[in-house]
């Protein structure tokens, strides 16, 4: 088979006029940033206020393997197969960071002939939105550490300073370091580090404003260190929320694109997974849902992370309503679940897959708590064998749950027919009774505990000393009200990577908090977790060119 | 009178569509970046290969003030004019680096009503040309300290490394920092910094390439520290060439946008001026070249370093030729170099101005040098009188030389008609018997003496002894044929910022050197050279926001 980039350069695409004239744009309502990608008028969701709201498809899957699932493919195709029977689609999806793409080989527009497009651009630097957040953040830490060199007005504790640098790349060198060395040209002294772009909070905000002055009233709540008497110092403190929201008013605009097949994506933003929601913005989704009949977009991670996230905080902040899940599923993740180790998932073995399933189950339970109605996908792979695939869809026909067979990385959205007809099924159905896991005006205790209980299947929590203060000081700052954002392991239902399958019997152990006041959550942390990722010994870019006629080369 | 943005906003833009049409492009000549903005494809240039070349006209000046003799207004200004007076003329300018605008009102594309726009647009993030840059600046070092990270086969010794990260931003704390602290999770410690993104060796790179092919081919070899042997360690030894090729392919290609009057801009490329050469992209001026009768470009600082660059740095590199040289002088600046104290250069002292014209004379002497015509422009401030502009006027006229008063700020290509008259005249005589200052292959230190004595006026040079090491040394490693690119004060024809007017027997003192093989000179350091800015007091930051209706306010 091809290479994602070889299918996708042999792509035709429409222009992206041709594509926004099919949605009903108008001139006004978009810019073109080159011939096949365009950013949505910050005015366009206001003009469409009147129109009817399409279905949001939330795309899911189970606890993955290093590899992934899929999902993007999955979201991709199921929106080509939905516009393949007659149903008006738009994808609305994450945008990727460039900084692993230099790294690992592997892309984040989807995959083989479930792609965004045009794949290069959009893995690269795309329409800037990443630069712009860069930028952004990185201008809050000059003025930080340039108002304690000039003097210190604000009385800021440069020991207590929570606000990082980011760089959108693979650097692990950035990660501890120190600043301002050398006299006093050279600024204050005191210890800093780089986070990658996608793990900025200004990263998270960008994606649950619901506007531009929305956006300029988070940015100036966020938090980005102490005093030397312990309080809070805000971007309204250091009065700079105009100059953020200038350097992100272009950022704000949703991104439209086409997949290869020609249906519409609103692809914009992707904030990290872990300290924040990892899900594209509020506005991509809400554009997109006035624009098509049904809107497929995804959560990042499996549903304990991705969907509980994008239900729990998304869908809070963006007034959204979800009609149908997808939950994903491959042979190999649920035998690696079953037991089976990595390097062997190729073959099959039908026990381990019957031991896996539990994984699965633990997610339709989920869903099923949220009380939405729900379809499993089965991401079909090359090595799969009929006897495993078959044995996934009795399962879930014998308990009950929808299930459909894709094959949309092979055949597009032809691949996806079957679970775009479930799909449709299940969010017209009058079976749904939709309920969150938390309620805001709960304790931050309790908020934590009742997701490690419903979605992970917890026994309890373990809070440590720092994260019990941590949560007396927060609520004192009266920040107890905000919802919470888990930074959990994705390999795993419980808080350790290696207990695969369904863990039981276990206790959720607390670290620590952090606060992303912009955002409006706090991140509970449970065990280590990485914002800023290293290379390999052999990184992706030494086999990245360009050709003689201009087009990218070793990109995927 | 109004705000540069406020007369921005109020003027009529064309689409870009239009401009372009009206260039000659076809549509896949180009490609849109919203309304107002385009990228030229680089396959342009080539295509044009057969027109004839339209006349390059060099805007330089005298030593400017701190605040700049608006020689980038009088660029715009003049070509407005030149299309008033019946000649195509295409401006090709630099275009803005982002960290400044944060820091210091006062824009980089032109002022009053000769700018070029959307300013607000071009003052940010523009078509994303420095984010890359900056990006694939940064890619490089991660992978630099990934390589020693990960065993070190090439033997980069830590302690050598050349090659600093940048960001787009004035960020004191960032000039002295160490990296790879914390464990052998997080890297190797080393000493590192960053300068501002304008410094990278990528921007100068970029801007000296005449196609993506010399791009990759002067990324190959640049140099970013040496082994614990000493010898030279490149970009093709990490095998990143085409990395970082895929990384600049969009922003090499040259942007077009227009002025306040309409008239074509071409702007492309900033490199510092100091540490790197100060012009605009080579291919930007040879683009603007085939699509104008008259393409009117600048060099960064006064004639002693912009258009001693320009002429033997950038042209020989781009094999351009030089029609004409606008030499800006200012009525305040002509006063202070006749003694005048800054706060006092707004009333009216033709002492001063005339003991101050030993500056310009300087400079018109190194024209002349270079055998090349040029017309004096004397650029109004509102607070000149007219006994001070007939000053200078009778002072050039009395010696033969061309001098125009213009007020272009002001009045736009209106006030610029005579200059553009002149420049026309001039262009066009057979006066002109161009010869650059040194030829390539002297050595490194006659390079040097002869712009210090024939440029600067230097009775001679003085290298200090680690000059002298690496004169020798990098005539060892092949490097002697290079160019020389002189960093030095641009407020004194000397290395002594303090030395006004034309300085006499004295000495240039060279510090060290800096090998920018990729950019293909030798950077000759005088004195200390900031690649890092900081941010003042009270940052312009503070005062940008953006208006109910999405518009920017406070930029300038």
């Amino acid at each position: 088979m091809k290479s994602d980039i070889e299918i996708a350069q042999e792509a035709t695409l429409k222009p992206i006029n041709t594509i926004a004239t099919d949605l009903g744009l108008d001139l006004d309502d978009w810019e073109p940033y080159g011939h096949t990608k365009a950013k949505l008028s910050e005015h366009l969701l206001d003009k469409l206020k009147d129109r009817p709201e399409g279905k949001v498809i939330l795309v899911t899957s189970i606890n993955p393997t290093p590899a992934g699932e899929g999902k993007s493919t999955v979201t991709v195709g199921l929106g080509q197969a939905l516009n393949r029977i007659g149903k008006k689609s738009v994808i609305a999806l994450r945008e990727p960071s460039l900084g692993p793409v230099m790294g690992i080989k592997g892309g984040a527009a989807g995959g083989g002939f479930s792609q965004i497009l045009p794949m290069e651009d959009i893995n690269l630097h795309f329409t800037g939105d990443l630069h712009a957040i860069t930028t952004a953040n990185n201008a809050l830490s000059a003025i930080i550490d340039n108002h304690i060199h000039r003097g210190n007005e604000l009385n800021i504790d440069p020991r207590r300073i929570e606000w990082k640098r980011v760089m959108d790349m693979n650097d692990r060198a950035l990660r501890q370091i120190v600043v301002g060395l050398g006299g006093p040209l050279r600024g204050v002294p005191r210890e800093d580090g780089f986070n990658i772009s996608v793990a900025s909070e200004i990263m998270a905000v960008l994606c649950l404003s619901t506007s531009i002055n929305d956006l300029k009233a988070r940015l100036s709540r966020m938090v980005v260190g102490y005093t030397y008497d312990e309080q809070p110092i805000t971007v309204k403190d250091l009065k700079v929320e105009g100059a953020l929201t200038l350097l992100l008013k272009e950022a704000i605009k949703p991104n439209l694109v086409q997949t290869i097949e020609n249906t519409p994506a609103i692809v914009h933003g992707g904030p990290f997974a872990n300290i924040a929601h990892g899900c594209n913005s509020v506005l991509a989704t809400k554009t997109a849902a006035k624009l098509g009949e049904y809107v497929v977009t995804e959560g990042g991670f499996g549903a304990d992370l991705g969907a509980e996230k994008f239900l729990d905080i998304k869908t809070r902040a963006g007034d959204i309503d979800t009609a149908a899940v997808v939950i994903v599923a491959t042979v190999r993740a649920l035998k690696m679940h079953g037991g089976m180790a990595k390097a062997e998932l190729k073959q099959e073995n039908v026990e381990a897959l019957k031991a896996g399933m539990e994984n699965l189950k633990k997610h339709i339970e989920t869903i099923e708590t949220f009380g939405l109605p729900f379809v499993v996908a089965i991401n079909k792979f090359p090595s799969d064998t009929k006897a495993e695939t078959d044995f996934i869809s009795n399962w879930c026909e014998s308990r009950g749950f929808e299930v459909a067979l894709t094959d949309v990385f092979a055949h597009g959205g032809e691949g996806g027919i079957e679970l775009a007809q479930k799909v449709v099924e299940k969010a017209n159905t009058s079976d749904k009774n939709f309920k969150r896991i938390y309620e805001l005006d709960e304790s931050l205790e309790t908020k934590i505990r009742k997701v490690a209980q419903q979605v992970y299947g917890a026994d309890d929590i373990e809070l440590s000393p720092k994260a019990k203060k941590q949560i007396t000081l927060y609520e004192e700052l009266g920040w107890g009200k905000l919802a919470i954002c888990m930074a959990k392991t994705q390999y795993s239902l419980s808080d350790d990577p290696t207990l695969l399958g369904r863990p039981r019997d276990f206790t959720i152990n607390i670290r620590e908090l952090r606060p992303s006041i912009g955002a409006g959550f706090i991140v509970v942390l449970t065990g280590d977790v990485m914002t800023m990722p290293g290379l390999p010994k052999e990184p992706a870019a030494l086999k990245m060119d360009v050709s003689e006629d201009g087009k990218a080369v070793g990109l995927f």
